[in-house]
């Protein structure tokens, strides 16, 4: 070891919100978890909630700096504690873990434990259905005690970059905070940018509107934890399985979503929410979904605008509206959204916690694995329904996010080189522009110059 | 239908507490428990909770006086409502329906719909062995939301007749006002008398005390609640599967068990407490066990005393304490036993919500079904280990309750005359001499004349 | 000392609800006031509240058994503490004052310290005039914290006997739990009997509603508090300076008001209310008022009603309902009339915490004292307004209350003999019925034989 | 009206907090006092509520921006409204008030009237003696519902300058982080800068910590409200009636006191502060003072440092401690002082709540009017005790600061020239070192040249 490496501090914690009524079974069942088959993914999340706050995208570099790291599950008849061996030393304060650090540390202990022994280890779901996957989406939220009764829809879904801009951050700070003012929660992927900025400037709105109770919830899945560790705000922190389920997740419990400006991963979610609002079946279902930015901003919603417009054709340009340079009006215009999702809940009987109404397609459910196959095979042509173009689509943006900012993905890139895409000439051509763009302006990664892991080719 | 019947009102409920963020399978498995073969059960069980606080502990009367009530789970996307039919008028206000009534309500629909999916429709649970059986009731309690995690042993069970003289109930009601006024909560079997006296002492004592967040458990099974229906006092309602889990369910919630002047229900539990405590392995465990009464009732304590004294022997008298006319040293002795509970599990690392180190053998915790078979079989003889002797006699204790007051024991007695019980004839006389005694002082039937539904008979 | 003493402890209290941010010059005040002038009244009502419950009306009789009682004000920097010495042992459990004790203890301090220093050692209340006492009685009232804003209106006022029958006393239980069962609270003269029977009928009731926030209020005087002592149910106590103050605080702070049976004292209250309702600047004050109880009363309302009609007219008789026997009936009808009381302060813009809009003449706010010579001086003749008359029949009732259980007026007929009333023939023949009715209903004293302390004489 | 005065909001606004229980005297003295005398002092203290917030420290900036706007405190026999005309629309979401704008403003006008009629408009407090002074302090502040009993200490105290520079600020919010994390509460003079920096960064660190009823209290005064107006965290809001009391707040109410670089202000409090400890009766008193800034401003704390320790000698030295460039030790070392502190107050049985054992001299208590002749009059020679230096350094200092930013003090330097400054020679000499130094650090003012409002002048 090298003596620059940061202080670090051993520690045991005692669980805060759940995981304090535990059976013996279960107890067990956490403590052989941690040391078994999950044992690695445990030691990667909980060392991305123990950097909270970092502003390194490398999912590899937090292992470097803390490389003796470990977490076990320690069983005790009265329950668990955690034990804690060489953690960063700044999730603790002279001694003692912050507070918050240890809740979202339980929250990671008790997802990867439930999806593993009661949804993956369980009969109870059928994950290869639409109806089973959903049923999970909605176990593990609940289990995740994110599911609110009696509350009216007000959970605002925030995308976008990562790796944003200093003026589009602060862009996204005065958007939470008119949504704040307007008493909406947050939920975002809860990484750094576009989705730390608007539950920072919510969390001042909610101050000054003598806000208490409010949720901040944070969506990750265990491939983009290690990339986009949970931004401090965070006070709901949920693991979900795998990229697809995350998405479910926001979709199902935000009542509306605003897309700031963002590089791969935010056009991959895009294409995910406007192909399954252009199924025939969601039509009718009302769903706001606002993108905006600050003014300089402008030519890059532009871009966008005309790929989905070229790609997914005028309807899917009804689905959205592009706000420029005006926070206000977007929560106005969000705040308007919220209330007509209230009254469409109410006519419907359905729910205002979870959006059961929503169809979403097996296509845009299926987990997808981002192989040099898998993505050579994706099929973007526009001869087929359009939700079924813009599930591949969605694939394709995927799969570069793996390439760029996932482990897996970034070495099957270092093994075989870049992806290949290919597919209708018009669309590879847009998609080409897109992604350039994106490299120029700098949206691809954090930091270090950006190689290309994926290559587009126009195929007749 | 004649007029004199009592007054009815239809209504639809909503959800409180738990049963409120419902999965769609949930909502539709409840509605199908609801009309299929778990209606009947649900509707004897809701009947019950209706009519809480009545003065009757004929099963068959509340069914009678209200031929037509019925409930059915109503199916709605955003959740569940229950829909009432010609319900008793005195569980509403003008019109409405008392919160607390409704609330108990949604527990018997909450418990019912739990063990009939999770516990026996479920192969998570070995519910032929020991530790699947107190897995089981840790879950349904559990589910019940009655374990509090970072709450010190402050659980007192009160044991005792629902048919006692009104002194007594005075006396029960002083016990539980000393109980309250040392912070102390309230577990009993949830019917009238020595169950309905210590809540409602308890309850006068924490307003004098200003304590406001207090537990009023009561725990029942189907089988008993329609006879012992809850009475008002009771905030957190349990409908355990059967007698013997809701037994367990007592010794591993409780951390003192106070038993109060009853008849052969209460010999059950206290046949139960003490076969379980002479357990070898639980010999070290402390369990404070008191039975007292006022003054009058020192003949029958000294009854009970020397038939425990005869048949399980003097290290069985060791166990329990018997304090007479002195409610305040009750509730002294209550607390001292409390402090060395919490000093116990503090240095086992056991749970203080759950009492996991008790040690519960499989004969206590098997269903046994009182036909006049298995009541004969009983092996009644001083030739078997104490705690054996204890399971048997309390399961002949239990076929006498049966035979009193369950509707499917008196069907059986109806038709094939009284159970008959032998064993060693020192252990039948005591036997008889006990019975004769609950039978001169009224402790079997709360109303009515009493015709004896077993016949002891001593086998050389 | 004896040996038939009852217990007693000595015990150092600290601070509860108020009294808890003091500033230096208030703690000297406070402890001046405790060995000063103030001292023996303190010592008295401190008695009363540590007898709590208890079930004599002999306002001597506490100071006789608990002869060495004492309480100090300690001056400490941090603030006060009470120093307790031989208090009876029942206000304590294992030596440790029972909280809500111990909460009525310092509204004692408080509200004496108050009046003595804000009010009567003020300049700032013209204690003459109609608005000033008006104004001392919103501040005693905010001082001791039972003025709330943003609570609807629904504050019932229960008058009646202290000492009332057993069947009567069930009856006010019933009465006051189906006011609880509708979300009204309670406030009552905080003795026993018809005081204390509604709170804990309320109690009952708000318990199976799960209200938990709710208000029992007792309201008495230093003349009162000894005879009347605090039950254990009042959570909010407050001690006004005199009779008047404390009727006044009924009528601005209760929102409707119902009658129990009672004696002299209860006479008091009715002719107290109607004297203001007949007014002429209230007459179109809407302000439920009900008289009620079980059906072996309705004589005794006959009674009253006559008495009433024949003294005030058939104007009087417009403001009061009678019902009787039926609880459920009297809350829903009080229920009603708070609806009416609601919806006027709200066309009035009246506050919903304090009846300013009431008129309360002059004569019924200035303290009558009930000497020899001001009960000759009363006027009961019908050639006055009729509201005169009421004031003074008020105060000819007042002065028997006086003689019958109040130190004072009992050691004034001790030397003087009977109050001589005298006044028109018609209205003397229907005191003099209805006084001897009291009597042989055992309406004046809880205990011994009664003999009259006034005489009804008849003048041309 | 010229076109670009910002957007106004006409409103009426309803109570929070305090103001929902008046008297009807008292909302008669609340509406005469908005109309008579104390109608200006109300509308420019609400305007810097309004503008709370706001980027400038020109007290008249806010009165020219918004010409039209007015407050009027409505009489309603329910209580009172604010009506509030042509106020800034950048205090209102969508046309309603934000709420915690609304509390700040009804802290305005509760103490605004409590200290017209309660404190100068009443004969309860004798403001020309030390002891009536402090009392005054006292029930301003309780009024105010900052004193709060049963909590330990934890309140620290940040002074510092409202014009600092970027790196200063964020330095202040990393103590402010660093303090929060420790469970510590803000007080801060509520402006912008060192007043706002501190309460931010505990804010996320009280968030971090799950910490949810935080302390951000900002004491100001009528006279510098508007040119520091409140911060949008502050959450209890006082306005103190002078200099004096606002700094004598300060210290009974702070547990420890940090200062950030600053100017003529931050050097005033310093000298308030330290001529108070330096007094022979607060000589054992614990009282954690720490002087702190970023790397940058070392050079800063070196010049104040010789600046005291030349005029107030090594024992004033004793009483700080510099801590430069380490925010997590000025936490720790704040955090142990609090505790010394709680100590001692246990100790001497003083509370918690209040400092009432700090000795305050009346020189540092009696308001001083900077008038040119008052200035002049100042005796800052070493040939008096060390506290009567500190107090008349202090109101050198006071001066500057009025001369600066306060309405009248520039009012008179605009009309007789700069303040004219005479001392001894090494004493004037450090003084002008030291006012250069400000000068040329931009210590001044926020925005636009200094010209000096003072002139120093040695005398031999």
């Amino acid at each position: 070891m090298n003596s620059t490496l940061p202080a670090v501090v051993s520690a045991r914690i005692s669980p805060r919100g759940g995981l304090d009524v535990l059976s013996r079974m279960e107890v067990q069942r956490l403590r052989d978890a941690s040391t078994g088959g999950l044992h690695d993914l445990l030691r990667r999340c909980a060392l991305a909630v123990l950097t909270s706050g970092s502003e390194s995208d490398d999912p590899r570099a937090a292992m470097e700096r803390y490389p003796n790291f470990d977490i076990q599950v320690m069983q005790q008849d009265r329950g668990i504690k955690l034990e804690l061996t060489d953690a960063p030393a700044t999730a603790f304060v002279d001694g003692r873990i912050i507070h918050g650090v240890a809740e979202l540390l339980f929250s990671v202990v008790r997802d990867i434990a439930y999806v593993a022994t009661d949804i993956e280890g369980s009969d109870a779901f059928d994950l290869d259905s639409s109806d089973g996957i959903t049923a999970a989406v909605f176990e593990i939220l609940r289990n995740a005690r994110v599911l609110r009764p009696d509350v009216e829809p007000n959970m605002v879904v925030c995308w976008g970059g990562h790796s944003i801009k200093r003026h589009e951050y602060e862009y996204t700070k005065l958007v939470g905070y008119q949504l704040g003012l307007r008493g909406l929660d947050i939920c975002t992927g809860c990484g750094p940018g576009a989705m730390k900025g608007p539950m920072k400037g919510a969390t001042i709105a909610h101050a000054k509107q003598r806000r208490y109770h409010n949720f901040y919830i944070g969506i990750t899945e265990p491939g983009i934890i290690a990339a986009e560790s949970p931004n401090p705000i965070v006070n709901h922190l949920v693991i979900m399985p795998d990229i697809e389920k995350r998405l479910e997740a926001f979709v199902r419990l935000g009542h509306g979503i605003i897309v700031f400006p963002g590089g791969v991963g935010t056009a991959e979610e895009i294409l995910y929410l406007l192909g399954i609002l252009l199924h025939p079946k969601n039509r009718d279902l009302p769903f706001p979904m606002i993108l905006t930015g600050p003014r300089e901003s402008a030519a890059y919603f532009e871009q966008i605008d005309q790929f989905l417009q070229l790609t997914l054709g005028e309807a899917a340009a009804q689905r959205y509206r592009i706000i420029v340079d005006d926070p206000a009006e977007v929560a106005r215009q969000m705040a308007r959204g919220m209330e007509q999702v209230r009254l469409h809940r109410l006519e419907n009987k359905d729910a205002f916690f979870f959006n059961w109404s929503l169809q979403v397609p097996l296509s845009f459910q299926q987990p997808f694995v981002p192989s040099h196959e898998n993505m050579a095979r994706l099929h973007l042509h526009r001869d087929v329904p359009v939700h079924d173009l813009a599930a591949d689509l969605r694939r394709a943006f995927s799969g570069i996010v793996a390439g760029n900012v996932k482990e897996e993905g970034m070495r099957a890139i270092e093994q075989h080189g870049p992806f290949r895409i290919d597919g209708e000439p018009a669309i590879m051509r847009a998609l080409d522009a897109l992604l350039r763009a994106f490299v120029a302006q700098g949206r691809m990664k954090m930091s270090g110059d950006y190689h290309p892991c994926y290559q587009v080719v126009a195929s007749p």
